[in-house]
């Protein structure tokens, strides 16, 4: 290896031991069969997100690329392949808790395992390919950050649905976020006119980020916090959720058939409102951000409040032209999401939820697939699901960018889901 | 009446006649078990297309508007009403079949009732209330023109159904287009800059059309005609439907879980495909656009070209730069989209088959609901569809314009849609 | 044709021709739309059964005896076949609603030939041919009486669900019964022994009776009468469907599911009972049996009374044993069950409603399939479906016996079932 | 205590312990993660099994017999009910898997706590509650013996669904039964006349066998042996699973619309069939009862070898006159039906495989629920399931009795579930 690489070099194989230890640091809480089950089909268990992540390195990076490798067992790819029609079968997606076995002990092996042959594999590097591992690599450091807040989200969701409402925290120690006072809502400006998406950096992005082109934009304000969980309270008790004005006629049907009347995880106790926290259930905080909510939901809101949620470019308008403010990410091991302290004029850009965007997932313009099977990582999806943006307190600080775009169907409440509203 | 409005007068009245008569018209061939099935839940009774749009004049005409006026028949409100939460209770979307009474006849009659008392109302109106009933008036003419496009699909697909196959032409003479030379298939550009969308004239267009805004556009190429039905034959011949790699991915798990091969209403025969058409089962022309396909597979088409579909704004960007060029609207009567005759540089971008647009169905900036139940119009359904525009050969001439959005479900296959390919 | 046959001939072209002809009635107060709908699958369009019956006919009757038949149609047999495998195939059981064509008077020219044809066939029969023809005749007649009172159920249904309940009897005449004094309830004994069960005549019976064999029964006891409306509301109003401890563990799952609180066709208004009859919406007669309800209910309510339903084996013994009393027959032509009058020590036990019985369809020891088609007829369904005995106010009086086996779904509420106490 | 009860006490606390310790052992070899997955509703998971046994004993015995006794914990009453209505609230049947927590070894724990709460209750019992509770603690024992069954059928059907297809029998060593020479194919006779059916002996029986009555039976003859795979294999080889005439209706549609083709757990590799036992995947036995079909594969088969299943009132009389002949139980270890040796005149008629008898499972006369929550036990299952007799290489061997009634639904296949011919 050349010394010129030498730098990078360390810092990748630093970066790749960090990142695939924080996996299994979030794991360490669960009992064995916490990590199997899947209780609705969009959480899937956490020994799968362990042995798929894996599964990433060793088919993209080791078996490419390492000479001699073994794998580490023959079924594996069967097993751990999410959505790679180009890799090959797989165990069908609503079928993963079928996954009994391979017992957790051998998932920890096979980790460590890729691991150890991932470390020789970037040691033993000649220059030349050093060039052109180091993206995949680093694709697959971003792949298994994703999968965290994945994992985070799907265990939440896993302790949730078992009738004894276990804490994630219950065995650790919780770090408390710190109250402080909080903001007074106000609306931030963001001129009009013609604004650059996507991103042109040189650092890594996803490719739905690419396609740079202009936008023109006429003239609005941002609110210069998110929904709190008191306002939204405010809005189910004046009915918001048997308004059918304020809904998109299948957010109503769904409101109906489904018997909605708070955000997923909220229970009434005792005439107050409690929700299930990685805490267990505790009571509704009203000056922290709402949480959990469908894209129906956050627009019900805004319609109801006279406002508007933004678009995916407007978002991307208003964090390049405002400061981003704090916001608390996985980092704080918080986990959930807290008020803002009034530090800046736009707070939580960034961090605590995820802001859902009326922007329709689809490709920018000149957008194009990357050949071979990573070019089945985003283009796919790009029909039915909504823009998010900012990260959420489940997402590692160093994972999210401006231009970064999260997308999920808009029913789905289970990740780390808010809103800001526009005008 | 002042003489003022005398002339727009005698157009409306008789504008609301001919447009009346012409849904009666088209439900004449059929038998009256025909009129009140429900195959699938998209698919209305045509008896309840009926009654539906003469209630829109009785609920938001003469109800309000027509002094001493009295219902028809007090339950018919719940018969008919559609989706208007603000009028209240209505027979289930899914249940329309049950409509197997009031029997046929009295859907006539009740037509003639509201017929006869909307002349009564338009004769004898005072200037001050012409000014407000008129687009009322208008939008349920409007609506009407809608429902005659979907009667034709839905009437379509109920014969589909019958094991007897029966042709809608069986009884009348069906008007058979002249064949012709066709275009060579070409691009043709689209300089790029800003353009206006949205409505602007002073006509009447629907509340989705309003909020006009600029969108910026680079350059770009449209195909001079649409995608024929032997381009089709040619995707499908090179094994379209089984390579995941042209297909969305919730496109291709319909095509797996339906089994599907081809667009609606294809049949292979002794090794040939054939169509059920207006006509009956005949043999597919391959000069003919394809048509009755999904966005998927309309968009599955264009990644196998090494194409793509347009956004709705490059459509209308489109539609301002060229001329129309022919299109086979729902006045020729033939209910089927017919081979292009080489009369323009782009032909065909009205009438023949609405086109897939890659644009979501979303609200234009500014947008607002109308007050009222008729606020339920169009907003409430702005998420998960896609945007089609120029019309098709079942839509009335007069009912298309440039800014024209038409929006359904990406799965969607009974309306006369199909693909124009851009670059 | 010799004359020993003569007279049988006469009688059989005679019933031949009264049975077709009645079945025609029954169909008259129908719209067109009324004959082709199926809201659920039990449940199938009126000119679907008129089709079936005359189909019937022709297949078995027509089509392989009568030299030179040209079929009516030759996609009938596709249309009408209901469920003979061994005839090929057919329309799918739940999409008989797609039968919009062949409109309605279609189907009566069909009767009519189908009718026309037999009479042909019956007059210039050779004798030996006589013997061989006349069980497949009869079996078509018994057959078509059966549909008759399908007929008369499925329209029920048909009329009920349509938003205005429209009466069957609007435009006809109908007729209503006597009222008269009602019968003190009593238990009436049946001594144990040796019975024989099965049917052992020299007329016309289904296969599913055969097998004659003899049971051992100990002594029990049968209510003189039909548990009435009367009582059947003290059941509700004491709580009956939501307590558990009455129900079958499928039954209970049902009404709760379904939400069940009162046999079919029962609605409250404004704090009294009424049900949907062929007359429309009334109020319950308390004195009338009660009707419309699942072997569940039946079995709750015995339950909850302290009693139980009878076997088959001990309602065919009672019947041995004690004098049929008064029934109202579909000849009455009241379509609803009524009041029992004071005639003999046990009443009822033919006519007004089938009686669940706590007997399983099963086959009796013995019992063999018919070869060919025909086999089809009863002996695959023998699973799952409980036997219902005596007949109801639909059926025709020389339709039933002694030994007549139906059987129905336990859950299935759509038929003038009804409940007799024994224990 | 007298001395009267000490050695029945004795015997049943020897009794408690082995039956108690049975249960863990047969889940020894299981993984956490195997131990809380329910892949289809009626696979409940082991964890699920252990505990509920576990509840049982806890609030039938303890909790209302034991002074002073705490609950192990407030909740697991909750988590721990299958279906006592009167015992309270419980979680759906068929969320079982939501049961990560409690964790397995607090599982171990509670049957710990209850065993040694049962010892210390049993051993300080005045003579007068003997008599009371013994009943109840063998009707717990008796639980546990059905639960065992259930916990091998359910644990091989979980790891069936495993993509690896692991073996149960991979740790520990399993036995393997010694082949022998089978019997020879032949009917051997039962002679008609009057057989009582039901218990009547002093020992434990289920209600569902009270309410002893005469039965009058014809002379029948049963077949000496059980159905092989080889001679069930022929079935399938003359297109047994798709001739729609040896098979009754439901089953017929069921095995279409589930395109079976074998019985459960049977895969063709190579052309050859394969079945997953408890060893992995291995070939089929050709002289091994067939095993793991419905109600409807066993009547088709004995259709279509022209001969009949037997009801369980002939069961019970050949069993009366025969005797037993070898049977394999779960005390063989084996968990696998094997090939019979010839050393009776009629073999297996208990143990290796339950056989489906064409008797719905019904009340017996005169039969009557227990007072209180335990009258749930059997009662109310009592309709649409039809009775198997004799046990399985599943069962423990001082489980089974002549007047032993098992019940599924025609459809299950998960059990060990085989045929005998009658004729």
């Amino acid at each position: 290896m050349s010394t010129q690489f030498a730098s990078a070099h360390a810092v990748t194989i630093a970066r790749f031991e960090q990142i695939r230890a924080r996996t299994e640091q979030i794991c360490r809480p669960l009992e064995p069969e916490d990590t199997v089950v899947q209780p609705i089909v969009d959480v899937s268990p956490p020994k799968w997100h362990m042995g798929h992540t894996t599964w990433f390195f060793e088919n993209f990076v080791l078996k490419p690329y390492l000479q001699n490798y073994k794998l580490f067992h023959p079924h594996y790819s069967y097993l751990f392949n999410s959505y790679y029609n180009s890799v090959g079968n797989r165990v069908q997606r609503d079928k993963r808790s079928t996954l009994t076995r391979p017992p957790l002990q051998d998932i920890y092996n096979y980790r460590a395992h890729v691991n150890e042959h991932v470390a020789i594999l970037l040691q033993n590097l000649p220059d030349k390919q050093i060039a052109e591992i180091l993206p995949i690599l680093e694709l697959g450091l971003q792949h298994e950050q994703q999968h965290q807040e994945l994992l985070i989200t799907d265990i939440k969701y896993i302790l949730s649905t078992n009738p004894l409402m276990p804490a994630y925290f219950s065995k650790t120690n919780p770090k408390t976020p710190q109250t402080s006072a909080t903001l007074a809502p106000a609306f931030a400006d963001v001129p009009g006119g013609v604004y650059e998406i996507g991103y042109k950096g040189n650092e890594f992005c996803f490719d739905n980020e690419l396609g740079v082109h202009k936008v023109l934009l006429e003239d609005f304000q941002i609110m210069n916090q998110l929904v709190t969980n008191g306002e939204y309270l405010e809005f189910m008790q004046d009915g918001g959720y048997s308004d059918f004005r304020h809904w998109l006629d299948e957010g109503f049907a769904l409101v109906n058939t489904e018997k909605l009347q708070a955000p997923l995880y909220w229970v009434e106790q005792e005439g107050e409102w409690h929700r299930f926290s990685m805490h267990g259930l505790e009571k509704v905080d009203k000056n922290a951000p709402v949480c959990h909510i469908s894209f129906y939901e956050a627009n019900a809101y805004a319609s109801w409040a006279g406002k508007r949620l933004l678009t995916e470019f407007e978002w991307e308008a208003a964090s390049q032209v405002h400061k981003p403010g704090n916001g608390n990410f996985v980092e704080t091991e918080f986990l959930e999401p807290v008020a803002a302290a009034p530090t800046a004029e736009v707070q939580q850009l960034y961090g605590d939820v995820w802001e859902w965007t009326y922007s329709a997932y689809h490709p920018y313009p000149g957008f194009s697939k990357a050949p071979g099977a990573l070019g089945e990582y985003n283009g796919k999806f790009m029909l039915n699901q909504m823009v998010l943006r900012g990260g959420s307190c489940a997402t590692p600080e160093s994972h999210i960018r401006t231009t970064y775009r999260n997308f999920f169907h808009p029913d789905k409440r289970w990740q780390y889901n808010g809103i800001r509203l526009a005008k």
